[in-house]
């Protein structure tokens, strides 16, 4: 970790030491005001994406505004939100392995929590550890409706893993989560809007399958920033897990949008010094690939159209310039990040910014939470 | 930072929690024997680049195997090694900014300190700050001997800069670096022979041109892991700087090596847990990208030719199987990354094993050190 601090609250912009995570409060501030707005009066709620973020200062910016909680990938990751007061916790993956079953169990003990599951022995485990410890947690049956990552297939095998978990209190059946990742970035409105319709009527199919057992699915869960307007209008989602949208990364800005999208800011950058300036068309930055993840692609210089960041090493970004008076040695440029959640977890502090100054530096608490 | 930790010495290999770093101490251990022995006699010294580990354990293994001392790609990353003790550290890097140059020359009273210079500009900012505090630094002519990079270009620009250098102590002209990044994954042994007998040539004639002013050229440092026996035998360059031979990640596997290389064997891997069992073909793993830095390509799973590793999103891998019995759910698997140095950047702790016991965690200590 650094033994030196990239900016303090009260510091001008131009003099936060580089490269640094910023955001844009004012940005970030109507973005959140924009998802709010996106939903209110739709009977769909926001539980926000913190796996985007790992900084409980924003996830409690989300819960004031109404989300009703947080998802997390991982078990450390949602107890570093428990323990910061976040009171509602859906763990959007599944849990394999006794430790971490009972880490979670654990949790159940200070905040409601949610886990998926889409296996019938790893259900068997759950149940297990919940029965031993009294805790009452919410499980969903994760259904496969379209990505084809985890989750069961729509229809009778999701219903027989409801049935099993309304069997066995102290779990409890909490619906069904069905998040379509990869619809969230094609490109076009038609793409979006034709996939997560079929993820709906998968949904939709799922749950029928259920409630005929008598059973109700309290929730029917998913979404994300490149489609939530469809799971919202879908009649069949009660949640969406968005994250994204909060900041507007490069790869969610190359997706096209369409009348009925919600569009949000670019509030989340990179700032980075000009290193060096070898040839007239070339300068080179001191933010690689340690300081943008470029899993989704190379970051975009934001508000230099004439300016392209060609490719990214560990340490050093490599950016084409027009001419030797397009950029000089030792000048600052805010970077787009490709990804904002890869990116988020390479920082253990943001630098929030107003205008030109420095307000606040939060913590990343849930960095590094792998397990 | 996750509140519980992977794994403690003593544990069984099998208990480690996951996604876990581990590094395999048989392997590693003669990975570095097997540096010592391809440099001994050769009057090559190596200084290992520590930014592929951030460990200073093993940082202090390297120097007491022979290495000089080690590289540091930041400001920030080098103070974590001169703070565990490491004596001598090369910034290979440029570094732009008053107070990076501060601290720089506040290193520079602890331990041997060198830097590089590829700018008149730059330099004058260096020897302003080497002055003020009477730090002696050593300064090193970067040359772009054909990375595109940063440096530059060979012959006079080199010489003025060395002579600016020598003429401005306390600074000290230490030498010229000469490191050519892109010829490290040059696929055949060919390409990359010919690549480093064109940056030898390019680092001769730029020594020379010095040498013609009356000056020494201390040091020719350059190389890394796909090409140093070619410095090592240029008879121009006197120092390497390799970092990712003691781990050998699955992108430097992929090189074809010829006669004449000195190859090394896979001790780092990433420890992960089969979550999810969707269909006879497809397991997903809990060691995404998150894990597993993906900027060079997917990781290999480390002795299962049966096994591919499709595609990584945040938290999850994809790994297609032949059938059902090929993997079973909670079954572990080791991953080769496919790029070492950021991978190491993900993790605050290394699960050190020898045969199926963990023997040691150690703290990757200069990870997320970007200032």
């Amino acid at each position: 970790m650094s033994p030196w601090k990239a900016a303090k609250p009260g510091d001008p912009v131009t003099a936060i030491d580089t490269p640094a995570l910023v955001l844009d409060l004012e940005a970030f501030e109507r973005n959140l005001e924009r998802m709010a707005a996106a939903l209110r009066g739709s009977g769909v709620r926001l539980r926000a994406h913190a796996k985007a973020h790992k900084c409980p200062e924003i996830a409690r910016r989300q819960v004031a505004l109404g989300a009703v909680g947080v998802c997390c990938q991982k078990v450390s990751e949602a107890a570093v939100f428990v323990e910061a007061g976040i009171e509602d916790v859906l763990v959007t993956n599944e849990v394999i392995g006794e430790a971490k079953l009972e880490r979670l169990a654990d949790l159940a003990q200070k905040a409601r929590i949610g886990v998926l599951v889409d296996n019938a022995q790893a259900l068997q485990a759950l149940v297990a550890v919940a029965k031993a410890r009294g805790a009452g947690i919410d499980a969903y049956v994760e259904v496969d409706v379209g990505a084809g990552r985890c989750g069961v297939a729509p229809g009778e095998a999701a219903v027989a893993l409801a049935r099993e978990i309304a069997a066995n209190p102290p779990l409890r059946f909490a619906g069904l989560h069905c998040y379509h990742g990869s619809a969230q970035h094609m490109r076009t409105p038609e793409e979006r809007t034709a996939a997560i319709a079929s993820a709906a009527e998968a949904a939709r199919r799922t749950k029928q399958g259920i409630e005929a057992h008598g059973m109700a699915v309290g929730c029917v869960t998913g979404g994300g920033t490149g489609s939530f307007v469809h799971e919202r209008d879908s009649g069949i989602f009660n949640e969406v897990q968005a994250g994204s949208y909060a900041f507007m990364d490069r790869d969610y800005a190359d997706n096209r949008y369409g009348a009925g999208d919600v569009t949000f800011e670019h509030a989340l950058f990179v700032r980075t010094t000009v290193m060096s300036r070898p040839t007239a068309t070339r300068a080179v930055v001191d933010a690689g690939l340690k300081a943008s993840s470029v899993d989704s692609g190379m970051p975009r210089v934001w508000r230099r159209e004439d300016l392209r960041y060609l490719k990214a090493s560990d340490e050093h970004g490599v950016i084409e310039t027009p001419s030797s008076q397009a950029l000089a040695l030792g000048d600052a440029l805010m970077l787009i990040p490709g990804h904002c959640d890869p990116t988020f977890n390479l920082y253990d502090e943001l630098v929030c910014i107003r205008g030109d100054k420095v307000e606040a530096v939060w913590p990343i608490s849930a960095r590094g939470t792998l397990l």
